[in-house]
């Protein structure tokens, strides 16, 4: 993409936002707490969950959203603050108004997330403590250490941030986001929180947000299940040096771009990251009538647990595929279809099984190419496999 | 059940019935191909997978079975015959010709299944011998083998058979089946045969058979996965000595009791020896507003790769049940629900965790029950965990 560059650093390296992450010990001596503070009020647009079971958080969120700005964000990790009734959500309304004393601004401009165990309250005086403490521990160094205090069963942080040109003046997107387990459409438990230094208004903003959660976030899955805790965040300093994008102006087209970038990319380092998860898995599904049944087919693929098992031992059980293919649809025709798997032709049409050879799963990256024979519509799904290590970490009491 | 009482012997008990089971080589010196015989042409009725990709053997039956009538059945194993086009199409007409010309009845009075790897052709010289050497060996003693010879991952055979009592003379069903992996609604790749000596018109029988396999076969789910081979068949001999069974009468009761007994064993049989699983798990979620809600919370439950695992790792990690029974429906409201595990209160109403022994799930047999508060409608379903013996038996190569 034209002027798109990826650039080092986090979440502060949009102009206008500085960050921290602490131990408050709710983890074993684990960074458990994030805040990002951007300097001034900020323009702000968030997508939830559409789980029915919704944290606490989330309320609090979309209270707080409402008027679309924010100048801060607070995020714990190790308890959902989820499935915790009327006490959780007094708990939730305490952390903001607990950051917002610190930083100096009103209650109502800062966004809250948890992730973590569900059901358990928060130990509220840990976690007061560990507000007034990264309160004071902000700066524009400390990215690395916030995207720390956001993960769960994650291996790694993930960060990433790209600059874009616009009238010869640096317009930065940057973020941060934490997956693992039970991420499946609609982002089950899923943070992430983005920030940029762009001038733009909140609605436009919001919309920008949702179609770049659309083609990233939403499309990928790592076991199927939905959780009650995902939001996407963006704030928006406008502490460029550029004027105010407008919509359908080329400034807003280059936004778009970089936002989409940065979603995707920390999107699929979700999926690359996904629990246990060996390798990162791309399932195109074309040749269907429509979006929803491209959508539909792929998905029943890509949470397949015979499918994935299969990916995990290297098995090209090509046959898993074809039948979860013919399950996620009336019109299929088994005549029709056509599976690729890293560019080697498997099967169909006509039920022809290709001869291939069998190392083709070998790799880290696997691609996937259904084409059902009904259309021209396509659709792609991000997941990765089932290992030993899936079952290992989730056999564990989280709740 | 008054009157019913399992009697030992599996599909040869039913009067009339005859059955071998024998080595064709497909499978490394295992029984692998099975004949199920009557002396005189039965009535018969089956239930077929309606997954869209469906084997040649499952159109070659919903051929034969037009006229609602069969003399034989036969079965191998190793090989699935799915996705095999018309050359599959070729064999499994092949089959049925081979045992009719081996038993001296119509091809068309034969019925076929196959069940094992897809896209693979079968090496018709070894099954035919099979089909040869079997019709040899037909006798009342030999439905243990017959039961072997279908199985492919399980780790058991299984078969059942009943006695009730029609004005004083005996009537018996018996059956068997093989399960194991892709096992969800509509019988993925599940076969069960099911014999009887009841005399009954086959449109009685298709009513009878379809009614007990929806509170069967199609309430068990061992992955979320369907097949392309499933199907459930029954004969009815006519040899007990008891009049022609007509709808509404005491006798159709008795008979239904009896069919409803055997399928839900069988499929309960399935699912304790779902492909590396340790428990088994019935959902039952009350309190819906409609049959279909209760259904679709507990399938979203049963499928739910965190629950299976947590519970194989015996963690009542109670908010993944929470999870997924939200994101099965709109109506949900986690104010209303309420959680019960193995007898103890875990969850709500009013988002109130109720403290709880951390041993409940140390126990084989796990009841969840959960109650959505909306309305008065429940469901059951019956599922297993998942385990690393899950993800190393699907991890190898069956296509």
């Amino acid at each position: 993409m034209e002027n798109l560059n990826e650039v080092s650093g986090g979440i502060t390296a949009a102009r206008g936002f500085k960050a921290a992450g602490v131990k408050t010990g709710i983890k074993n001596n684990s960074f458990d707490l994030a805040i990002i503070k951007s300097q001034k009020k900020a323009k702000a647009a968030a997508v939830y969950t559409t789980n029915q079971v919704q944290a606490a958080p989330i309320e609090v969120c979309r209270n707080n959203l409402e008027d679309g700005t924010a100048s801060a964000v607070v995020v714990n990790s190790g308890i959902s603050n989820a499935c915790t009734g009327k006490q959780g959500l007094e708990n939730a309304y305490k952390m903001v108004e607990k950051t917002g004393e610190e930083l100096g601004v009103n209650t109502d401009e800062v966004i809250v997330a948890s992730t973590g165990i569900i059901g358990k309250q928060l130990p509220m005086e840990k976690i007061e403590a560990g507000i007034e403490s990264a309160s004071k521990k902000l700066d524009r160094n400390s990215d690395e250490k916030a995207a720390k205090a956001i993960l769960t069963t994650d291996t790694t942080t993930k960060q990433i941030a790209v600059k874009t040109e616009i009238e010869g003046e640096a317009l930065t997107v940057s973020g941060m986001a934490k997956g693992s387990g039970m991420i499946e459409p609609d982002m089950a438990t899923m943070l992430s929180f983005i920030t940029t230094d762009a001038d733009i208004n909140n609605q436009l903003l919001q919309k920008t947000l949702k179609a770049a959660v659309d083609n990233s976030f939403n499309k990928i899955t790592v076991d199927g299940d939905q959780s009650t805790n995902d939001m996407v965040a963006v704030l928006a300093s406008g502490q460029a040096d550029i004027p105010k994008i407008t919509a359908g102006s080329s400034a807003y087209e280059k936004f778009t771009q970089a936002l989409h970038y940065v979603a995707e990319k920390l999107a699929k380092m979700i999926v690359k990251d996904g629990e246990g998860g060996t390798k990162f898995i791309e399932i195109e599904v074309g040749g269907a009538a429509s979006l929803g049944q491209a959508e539909k087919a792929a998905r029943q693929i890509a949470n397949s647990p015979l499918v994935k098992t299969a990916i995990f031992g290297e098995s090209p059980s090509w046959g898993r595929i074809a039948a979860a293919a013919g399950s996620a649809d009336d019109e299929f025709d088994l005549e029709d279809l056509k599976i690729v798997i890293n560019g080697e032709e498997i099967f169909g049409p006509e039920e022809y099984v290709h001869s291939f050879s069998k190392d083709i799963l070998t790799r880290d990256r696997i691609d996937i190419v259904v084409d059902l024979g009904l259309g021209d519509v396509s659709e792609k799904i991000w997941t990765c496999d089932f290992s030993y290590e899936y079952v290992e970490i989730n056999a564990k009491y989280y709740s």
